[in-house]
């Protein structure tokens, strides 16, 4: 609360600016720009030679808190991502189906005020003369998270003082046919756009006078692949729009609509406790959504205006018009790169073995293989790598927004506090415990032992999003955008 | 106000319904359907015997607004469009720049909760046998009113016992090569989005390090083409975003920006006096917005990430990265057809000399030609047609939202009020006057003789806008969005 109100008072502040920004002026656009030239040339000079030049790769929750931890007058900021902003990712599902806004689950890079961003991918690294080689991501994809193939534009590079690697990960598709083509990820902004329209359409075809009742139950079939909290929050997100909205605006169609949650895994839900779990698995078989545990999806095909699900356990190919695929993580291609690379003179990246990722020390700094005869690994000097993309040595944390962040902020802290890297303690994640929404006002929350279920829980979750949001205006927005959804029901405007 | 207030009575009882959609319910999805079980075949009787079926072809400003005036106890309501919403076409240039919400400019049809709506197109009608031939637009695009070819789908047939047609029309291009394929129309919300994401990529591009000072001033260069009030005040609207926004994103790109409009008459606003159009130029000289009028362009091609403008008055083509097109109307393909197709034993519709659309009696009832030897048109019995695809016999009117949407609530209160269309007196327009917005709050306003220019008339503007809207969800968030805007600044995110 204190931060909110904290944060009106700039605001009013800058509302005085406003008003007289209103007031007729005889300046012209051609007069009005406030800063020195543009800097032509790929910047490997800082402005402020005091300040070290911090170069942040990637902008999700790793990335985006570093940048925002980062001190403006102690460092220079330059943070390079595909994508130009920020998706509070747990509000994903709550856009796809209408309940917020779009912008309630984003915030743009360029309002950070960083001295650079640059909206491309980074393609290699040459760690011995600290430079970033970058290809620009032109055509601006709104979804670059996603694992979909991107064009990429004109070349250049980066150097740095001081490198965070944040890259996070790619969804894990295990290489199944037609997962890449035809599932939805709901990674990013683009996906829960792309899962909105296919839904609302899907009930416009299912409503045409020529389409039949066998193709209206194909096309009215939603399916999640993957019981961890996005695959159950989307699931009871989509319920709830079905229930609450769609039985008014379609009422003739409800009856062939269904959810079918698929999962490898004998339950869902294994970061909560057992009974937890239960009470999601019962509160799903209330609401009549299919929760179908040691299922296998081993094919997805398209067939007209639907898709056709191969499904290991069932001898007949199951119908539908979305699939959403939220089943776990891999490498993206610069980890997988950058770890099997010899870099001249110092050996290779220290790698996880089973997961593939970037090794880091305590201290989050990025690890090299230990030399021939030795078994502890070396520093590689100031770089950095932090969230989904790295193991911190000896303790493998969850892939999760709170461990990504509490770690961007940690490693902000320490590059604000001291030129030279020397944390007086490594880094330690404090677990704020889990959350699951489950639809009709009720979640669950499970913290080390203490567990929370049914409309408290919800209260809980509601609030922390709420409170969690980055931006002054988000925290505003999100409850006015619930009010609103409250009062007039949720959104089914496509654009 | 008491419009709104009578709005919110009702909002009160729906919330005491939410609140108990909140409790647990045992009843499952496939329970809740309330209706009657859909019906299959395209619907030729009607559910109620006594009510007349009054089909509506389009979701424009004449189309919703009939769809809206019917009265549901009296007709059975069927509408068809391509497009699924109706675009409050006044406020899209505000969308396109962030300042509103994209769902601030749109009403989903789905809401009115009419008897039945297709998502398609008619491609034809059958006036003697009461049928009309449609194609269903299964890809559902968001931005059906423009030009722009479409793929169709399943096609079916509806009956009517009473027609509107309200098809609107098409943005003029006058052949001018390569305006269809690079131009965008502002006519819908997909329109609004793909200027949007156009404007943010080309300051993306120009930042990057490797763009040239040359082309920066290319992909910064936005075109306008047609002086009337959509132009001037998406320029206005433009320029806003960025002097407020775009000046505090990207500093040091500012000096590159330029905006200019041509027209090819010798002063944009032809509907207003000399004297406010004179101020609007005015105005738009202060803020560096370049206005050139005698101005013809002549062709747009595509040159790697920007285009080319042929101008016939400038000696060389001119780099831009956006034109945005409105020079006027033209007929749509379904009009043109109709008007000259031969009806078995009836004749020609009706057709005017000048703008190609259909012609009525102020009744608004479709006119036939006249038989050989007469003079006199014949009526089209229970085939009523408004908006900008029609002339009504002996007076032109403007093709504004204001005379589309008059008539439409003419044409529904006489079908609402007998069975038999017999008006006590023909149509008759009443005109509120004009307004234009010129950015950094002010805007001109003009009726018959009364003019008001500057901050009096931007708050007119506004006010007009906010209460012309037609949902109470937007007249109530249409506000709060534009306090939002006032207090963060406009939106720049991307989805």
């Amino acid at each position: 609360m204190f931060e909110i109100m904290d944060g009106l008072t700039r605001l009013q502040c800058r509302s005085l600016m406003d008003i007289s920004r209103g007031l007729p002026k005889t300046a012209s656009l051609r007069l009005t720009h406030k800063t020195a030239p543009y800097q032509r040339h790929v910047s490997t000079s800082t402005q402020a030679p005091d300040k070290q030049r911090v170069v942040i790769l990637g902008s999700g929750w790793a990335g985006y808190a570093a940048a925002r931890t980062l001190s403006p007058s102690k460092t220079q900021r330059v943070l390079i991502s595909p994508r130009s902003h920020f998706a509070f990712t747990p509000l994903l599902a709550s856009t796809s189906v209408g309940t917020l806004e779009f912008r309630a689950a984003i915030e743009p890079v360029r309002r950070l005020g960083l001295d650079e961003f640059h909206q491309a991918w980074a393609s290699n690294i040459d760690f011995k003369n600290k430079v970033i080689h970058v290809e620009a991501n032109e055509r601006g994809d709104v979804s670059a998270a996603t694992n979909k193939p991107q064009t990429k534009g004109e070349k250049f590079q980066v150097k740095y003082d001081k490198l965070i690697i944040a890259v996070g990960c790619h969804s894990q598709t295990f290489g199944i046919q037609g997962v890449q083509e035809h599932a939805h990820f709901l990674r990013d902004v683009g996906d829960a756009r792309a899962i909105r329209l296919q839904i609302l359409q899907a009930f416009e075809t299912a409503g045409l006078p020529t389409t039949t009742d066998e193709e209206r139950r194909k096309l009215l079939h939603f399916v999640i692949v993957g019981g961890g909290p996005t695959g159950i929050e989307f699931a009871a997100e989509l319920h709830d729009l079905m229930k609450d909205d769609m039985s008014r605006m379609y009422p003739e169609l409800l009856k062939h609509c269904m959810i079918t949650l698929y999962d490898v895994a004998p339950k869902v839900l294994p970061m909560f406790d057992s009974k937890l779990a239960a009470y999601a698995t019962d509160a799903f078989k209330r609401q009549g959504i299919r929760v179908k545990t040691n299922h296998n999806l081993t094919g997805i095909r398209r067939e007209g205006r639907h898709l056709m699900l191969k499904i290991k356990e069932e001898p007949e190919e199951v119908g539908a018009s979305l699939v959403v695929w939220s089943t776990g993580l891999t490498q993206n291609p610069l980890v997988k790169q950058l770890v099997d690379t010899e870099i001249q003179g110092l050996g290779k990246l220290a790698k996880d073995p089973k997961t593939g990722g970037i090794v880091t020390n305590s201290n989050l700094e990025v690890q090299l293989r230990p030399t021939e005869g030795r078994s502890e690994t070396r520093t590689l000097d100031d770089v950095y790598a932090i969230g989904d993309c790295i193991s911190v040595q000896g303790i493998r944390y969850p892939a999760t927004a709170q461990v990504a962040s509490q770690q961007a902020v940690y490693l902000g802290k320490q590059l604000n506090s001291n030129k030279s890297y020397k944390p007086s303690k490594p880094f330690a994640f404090k677990n704020w415990g889990v959350m699951t929404y489950l639809g009709g006002w009720k979640a669950i929350h499970q913290r080390d032992a203490d567990n929370l279920k049914g409309w408290a829980a919800w209260v809980l979750w509601r609030t922390a999003y709420q409170t969690k949001s980055m931006s002054v205006r988000n925290k505003v927005m999100i409850p006015v955008y619930w009010l609103v959804t409250w009062l007039f029901g949720r959104e089914i405007s496509r654009f």
